[in-house]
């Protein structure tokens, strides 16, 4: 069954990342479709990996070995909004985008907005429990799933949390669910909460003379008592010019400050706010025609932290003969801390440089990963981390979920 | 060892409930201590509860058969606070009413506001994943829990999740913790999430000619698009007159609405502020003069189902003969719903009251508890709300953390 058309499934977004081509790839339609599938696997002893838009960047739906892809793009059916308990039910492959524009029309919001909002799917942000810029004010994926139903490693549909609000019966299992990155369980409907819409918008874009008055101006910010809905960072090296910050309100009172600016541009409508975004949602692309190979990590350091990782990750830069640069939600602490060279480097090389980057991180009390997950690309680094217990403990409640090792097996641990 | 001096540990506030004489009490200070306590009752056979201020209305501390009681209210250290990374490190002894008070000072914020946030402690919010009045805009506790440090059920010291706001390194076994009440590990340290403190206040107190026409005004805000930080509803038998709203908003530019009341009265300085809430805060001892038993449900239906819900309560009053009312969260769907009586009921007539009460809040698509967990008390009715292969899933999560079931056992399951 391998074939070219397998070609898109053997990979995700991460660069680099060694293809697996899957058996077969299944889309199926319905839970029952998806209860089908895992009955086909657990006969013909193969593992199965989910997948979304395979728009990942740690290689989470890189088929496992002998496993077969569920493809969940075709279930995208929003089934509900319900404006007056501020929910939706969803299945896993709508796209956050639609999800947002559907509510909006109804004047509700879905705050999570991570870079690919309008082509990954929600199934894929509770893999990873996906994050972007507003975070800062709103949260994760996480914070807005409520309900899920799913498909057990034995084939069982599952009703997981609640369809309201509040509820604490038993353990949060959905929690547990978000960010798992589909090696517990196979997500087949999202009951979501939702927010009313907020009725004011201000954004821009501050540019500043040094990388360390940018990030002071954050804590700045945060420090006159405000939470803007987005802080969004992007250093000298990024902008090849004067550092800047997107900043974002929506609360009506919020004021923009200058913070030490020495420019500052306020979008007046909406073609100017999407030009400064712009900036923001194009950076990973435009940085990589920069160089030959680009490795980007989504570490995050507790947020007065900052300037020393972004002056260490400038030495580890120079150390080891690569360009650095940094830009992502300065606001959570989460930079996508950039590495870019031309030459080919012995993988023995990049492992370094990444053994050092996040053995920095780690040493300043961050985390190796604030929103792509560990996957396959993080996965030799976790140890750096977390204990060989914690990591058993997690392993141990894999083993409850999946005792046959067929959930996306081989990613995290 | 069983003496008078146990006598507060052998219940906590859950009416009725039966108490239970532990074996022994610590107090310890350091999570050494701590760790102390577990090797002692592994080495000798003795299972281990744990205790906040047994402000708990579920029974989830009190005692299990032949344990030691951990009471952590001596562990009331608030180790740091820090502005720039929004965060606090505490030890689980800590009032919340303390840490608010403290972060307040640094103009921060600490969201969760259980009723007894005056002499409840953190870590027993942790374990029912405790919420209040400001959850309808801020969520509960386990939306402010970013680490834990924990002691497992074989002595080991762990640090689950991260000092960060974000990061996604592995499964979310914070959130699991939370609301686990004490049934998986003991928590020692906690970091919890602040926001910057809102900067207005309004608060008002709205009065309604009928039940429906205040949960009518409910959805109306809602509908509007404002998020209010509180929706109080309080009903005309609560009320003893007309059925009333506390609506709090923290949002500058949020403007207090009328929504159909028949009088309305707005806070004007601090102390008028107090007095509306002690309508609100003094209910429940109220209540508990009106007749000689009282029974309260923290049940949670979505917010569109709420008048469904009270007239189904009403007529189940007058079915069983006992009175009924409704206060609490309805800004999340989250009624206490009151059942008050005379006359000693037999506790099979209890028990039929009860799980008619639930089986409706189930049927309206709701959970039997919104913020105080099952504990003993709820334990007999949660397999109304939850699968027994979703009971068997948690329970062998429960045995992967607690192996030798040493952890508050008998309780949720």
């Amino acid at each position: 069954m391998i074939s070219s058309s397998l070609d898109k499934y053997s990979h995700d977004e991460t660069p680099g990342i060694t293809p697996v081509f899957p058996v077969g790839v299944f889309e199926p339609k319905t839970t029952q479709e998806v209860q089908e599938v895992v009955h086909y696997a657990l006969q013909n002893k193969l593992a199965i990996t989910a997948r979304g838009a395979g728009t990942g960047k740690a290689g989470g739906c890189v088929p496992s070995p002998n496993s077969l892809v569920i493809d969940f793009s075709k279930m995208n059916q929003i089934l509900d909004i319900s404006p007056e308990n501020l929910i939706a039910k969803v299945q896993p492959g709508v796209v956050p985008a639609d999800l947002r524009q559907a509510v909006e029309a109804k004047n509700l919001f879905y705050p999570p907005d991570p870079n690919s909002l309008a082509w990954c799917t929600l199934g894929g942000n509770i893999a990873t429990n996906a994050a972007g810029p507003s975070a800062l004010k709103y949260g994760s994926t996480r914070d807005y799933v409520l309900g899920l139903e799913v498909v057990l490693a034995n084939g069982e549909i599952m009703r997981l949390g609640k369809q309201t609000v509040k509820g604490v019966a038993g353990y949060d299992l959905v929690s547990l669910i978000c960010g798992s990155e589909g090696t517990l369980a196979l997500v087949t409907e999202i009951t979501v909460k939702l927010l009313p819409k907020p009725r004011n918008l201000q954004t821009a874009l501050l540019s500043f003379d040094s990388n360390e008055k940018a990030l002071e101006a954050v804590n700045q910010i945060l420090a006159l008592g405000y939470l803007p809905k987005t802080l969004e960072y992007m250093d000298a090296a990024c902008m090849q010019g004067k550092p800047a910050l997107i900043v974002e309100y929506d609360g009506p009172d919020d004021q923009m400050q200058e913070l030490g600016a020495v420019n500052s541009q306020v979008a007046q409508d909406e073609k100017q706010r999407r030009a400064i975004w712009e900036h923001r949602r194009m950076m990973s692309e435009r940085l990589k025609k920069r160089a030959k190979h680009k490795i980007s990590e989504d570490i995050v350091v507790p947020r007065n932290q900052m300037l020393v990782f972004v002056h260490e990750l400038e030495k580890l830069g120079v150390k080891h003969g690569v360009q650095t640069a940094s830009f992502g939600h300065a606001g959570d602490g989460n930079l996508h801390a950039q590495i870019l060279f031309d030459e080919d480097l012995e993988p023995q090389k990049t492992d370094e440089i990444l053994r050092e980057l996040f053995s920095l991180t780690i040493k300043l009390s961050g985390t190796i990963s604030g929103e792509h997950g560990i996957g396959l690309a993080k996965k030799p680094y976790l140890h750096l981390e977390q204990s060989e217990s914690l990591m058993a403990l997690q392993k141990a409640i894999k083993q409850v979920w999946d005792p046959k090792n067929i959930l996306n097996p081989g990613k995290i641990f």
